[in-house]
């Protein structure tokens, strides 16, 4: 109790990554929140943007400036993507030891060109990305723990590396592997669009690019890194469904011929007995008994030459702030689990 | 005007199909419903049930009775799956010329051991499933127009058959095809259960039946007899939405080498290009727009040697009382868009 | 059947109004449409905008521009409030014979300062107001058949006026009138904004315009003129649920003393039994049964001195584009319910 | 930290408030859960029926019996309306010094045959039901302290006492209060019906028990006993809405002639200014804001003799499960917010 807490800094605060890194910070047993910033909402207390928040968070937005990274023991970047580029290469210049965990797409992918082509930007920090661990716990662990600079994974991107790297790992990925996934609206951000206008959205599914999104950039290296022995293709659908939070994610993957689902399934229980949020269910995830919850649940079933895998996340949690502060954990020296493990409603 | 209308009998007319085939038939142009059938409800007025029907039907639930048919043109089968067997049966003895159109599973698939083996039943009427030709109208219209018995299809079947019967007509299903198709909870009927439980279903998207439901056993058959030449595997895998009417299919299917994707497109236009249900679109699917209607939006695009096919329908109406109308429109020799023009609202 | 259609014009047919009704005209034996405009779509397509009305309706977005009244037999001003004043007036004075029906609230109001003060907005055309019949047809039914503008009344004012106007007409309001209404999202209009934002709405409910409703300037009026011997304060609390279509209305009605409930009944009686859109339900009404329809579900039930009255609309049918067409068909003299005969569905 | 926690036992944990209780209970820092009952389910593991909770509670559901009150320091009863009675008995015979919370309606009321004709049941335990304190902290803390048995408040009467229990503390209730509520489907439990049936249920409003819900009894007698001086009529429609949980309530409370505004707005402020769980918002309370929480929102604002007040709670924490531990926190005497302060996520 008498020990120091952390001191964190989160910039970006105003979107729902960072409302949902401040809803888990403030009741963090290691760590307080030392201050936030938000260019839009500069001077206004936390509390008013977010009233969930009342009577957790004292602080008010603050304008980003470098000075403020003086006094904290790592920053979290919630900035839109693109914005992290900038402050990543400031920080890093300013105060070369200090720890980062970026929630944006800036730092995940080491394939540049590619990364440029997704995010239709062009990549100014090319030189700081290579020294961004991807923050995938289950795979990287110890390359986290010994990391400065930390890329936490997207959403659709944490629920397809969950579904497909244990088999990467042993270089089973092979052939065509088709996936989809339907993702609530949080995913889209904070701000009002047309495809997340309520009457647009409560009663609709509908999917956008198709076999195009911008995750692949960061999944398909990591898997290859992993899958060091075979080729694979990698098909993504993403789909938008009508409601708030969570991914549910199907995966096709074609068992080698060499294996029978019995390796696969020890392969499974390999990757996952001991992983602290990651459970193996019975008949089929379910998406409502993860939200707001870092924890991902999967089934995996076969057919023949066929794998199916499934997999639910709340894409705020374990596919944003949760894994965020997962990562943070981490590279602090913290128990990996501390300030996540609060159980989801049943209903 | 002075025309006389066709008299048509639903038999089990209190589930959902029976009252969308209801809805759709009481502003029918060139039909009067002569009875409706419900053994659990017989002697209610059908608006007590059904309140939305007031003013439109003035009919009471009957006990099902073999001496209604004598007075009828057509029947229509909404009757739990199983049931339809019983009553078409005692219809064809002994009414022999009298058309059915059967919106139950239990004459869909001509393979009885599988149709068995997933609908956990006897099939007691094999013969007579011979008689009957399978409703799809996109593909079967010229056999549906000179049939007496049509097995009007499922929901999860009408939207797989529309992704792929296309490529199976000219041969072009290879290797392993891969589908999701999401649906919601009208498709459970009107029997609460607990996965149609508000609390446990508006929130969440789940996977049942994950490889074996029982439309595969319709779906696989009627593929394979236009499929000729070449060998496919079909891998299904059904989700549960939060939403209450509408399925979204999303289809990975090999592209075969000989062909390219002009080529894929061409049979698409080929197949649709003057379907009054089917409409190709731009970008994507979007569920809303065809709920509440008969049509079936879809779109296909490629990648390598992947082609993704995506559709939406409603599940009660094009995947239930909508084509059956469309079939008995085809039966009875009548303008087949008949009663089933009404456009959605765009929200 | 080879009569003459009247040829109707709708000005401003790019929002949910609008699009609601070109839903309903499309279809209409009576009518058709001549032109619909939008300056921001101006050259689209309609079903370029609005889907679900491919094959429905091939017209183009005009550009609004006044000529186009040359050819028309009505013109229905789906314009934001505010716009209709302008075009109004234009029609008024180049084509002083044509009917206009207008769905904005432009014209609602014969209190100018009240309506300015809600609205926010200076009142141009205060003359042309006096002109304008308030489209409530259960109240105000020869007035609308013999009147050539109509200014048909907004959502919540529609279900206020069906909870209230009954009684009103026999003098019975008095004392404090408390109702509530919850409303679905689509009463917002097509643009996104944060409180119609997907992920704050979706499980969300909500107060707005406590006691200032502007719908107010139209109802208080309407009541008092109807309910001349007596003085009664309204007092109404909207709010914002998260379903897409409907409004459900609460209203708390002191009965006078001199009245017994049996006395209220018979007014309710009377004002409805002959009236083709509404319906005096037993136990509740439920929003979903009027969904996409132009009825009005109603129930009232009184306890010691207090009744309560509970009333179901689509806000865009009967409380927009369905009470216009109403109101067309009557300034028209067709059959009023001409157009308007759709059953929802039961789910 | 080596403090020793207090032992809880839950009779009737398989019910939504049971599985909320144990959700709270299992991170709360000063109390374990020593068993949990249920006869359905008994044998089972708790995560079995509830996989949230894997993890966070070993225990198996046991069969109740009086034996296991043995070793606890408090029952919380979570058994359907009628059950408590039974239970309570037994343990106030067998167990005098132990403590209860129960969080069925049983123990309420006061007024023993109001109570009978409301819950259609034989109360049988009159004598006990004196000794049962009224769980409502706001404005019986004192009472709770000292009780060794508390009856926790229903979930529409929670929001009707902070609504109202301010003012009537200050005999400021006078004659006609008109209230509605709605309520997520979660209030209607864990077993599934047709007004919970998901097609049914997502796109509808409906109300219920009009001006005769049970919380009444409850409610009634205990504003009576705070408002000793002056008469009032309390009318209450609730509603279901189309969400999962909670309670959005609107109260007309007439402003008593002597009393301004001013002087209500200091009744409100005095009553809550120091509450943990009441917080005054500006515009309006939203209920997705205080979701999951046992956070109640609330505002006030008045207009000429009448004075609206809106009530945001969830109905299983603040209205049921919440509420139960803050009571059994203050009779334990433990920390009141212990256990209990977890903020909402904002979407």
């Amino acid at each position: 109790m008498a020990e120091r807490k952390f001191r964190i800094g989160i910039a970006g605060a105003s979107g729902y990554i960072g409302s949902e890194l401040m809803r888990i910070l403030c009741t963090h047993p290691n760590v307080e929140i030392a201050w936030v910033t938000s260019e839009s909402n500069a001077g206004k207390r936390v509390h008013e943007l977010f009233p969930n928040l009342l009577g957790y968070i004292r602080e008010e937005f603050a304008v980003w400036d470098i000075s403020l990274c003086a006094d904290v023991d790592a920053v979290c970047l919630c900035l839109p993507h693109g914005g992290a580029m900038a402050a990543a290469t400031e920080i890093s210049t300013r105060f070369p030891k200090l720890k980062i965990v970026d929630a944006s797409g800036d730092f995940r992918s080491p394939v540049i060109d590619k990364w440029e082509q997704y995010y239709k930007t062009k990549h100014t920090a090319p030189e700081l990305q290579k020294r961004f661990v991807y923050g995938a716990p289950e795979f990287n662990r110890q390359a986290i723990k010994a990391a400065q600079y930390i890329a936490s994974p997207g959403c659709f991107a944490t629920s397809l590396n969950l579904l497909l790297a244990p088999f990467a790992k042993h270089g089973e990925l092979v052939g065509e592997v088709c996936v989809t996934g339907i993702t609530g609206s949080s995913g889209s951000g904070n701000k009002p669009m047309q495809t997340t206008h309520h009457p647009e959205r409560a009663q609709n599914v509908r999917a956008y690019k198709v076999l195009e999104h911008q995750h692949l950039v960061e999944v398909v290296p990591f898997l290859e890194g992993l899958n060091k022995d075979n080729d694979f293709d990698l098909f993504f659908v993403p789909q938008s469904g009508p409601f708030v939070r969570g991914i549910f994610s199907t995966a096709f993957i074609p068992l080698n011929n060499h294996k029978s689902m019995a390796t696969f399934n020890e392969i499974v229980r390999d990757a996952y007995e001991n992983e602290p949020f990651v459970q193996i269910v019975k008949d089929t995830p379910e998406m409502r008994l993860v939200q707001g919850t870092n924890n991902a649940h999967l089934m995996f079933r076969a057919q023949g030459d066929m794998m199916v895998g499934l997999c639910a996340i709340d894409n705020l949690v374990k596919g944003g702030a949760g894994q965020a502060v997962q990562n943070l954990n981490l590279i602090l020296g913290l128990e990996e689990t501390a300030g996540l493990q609060h159980p989801a409603g049943y209903v």
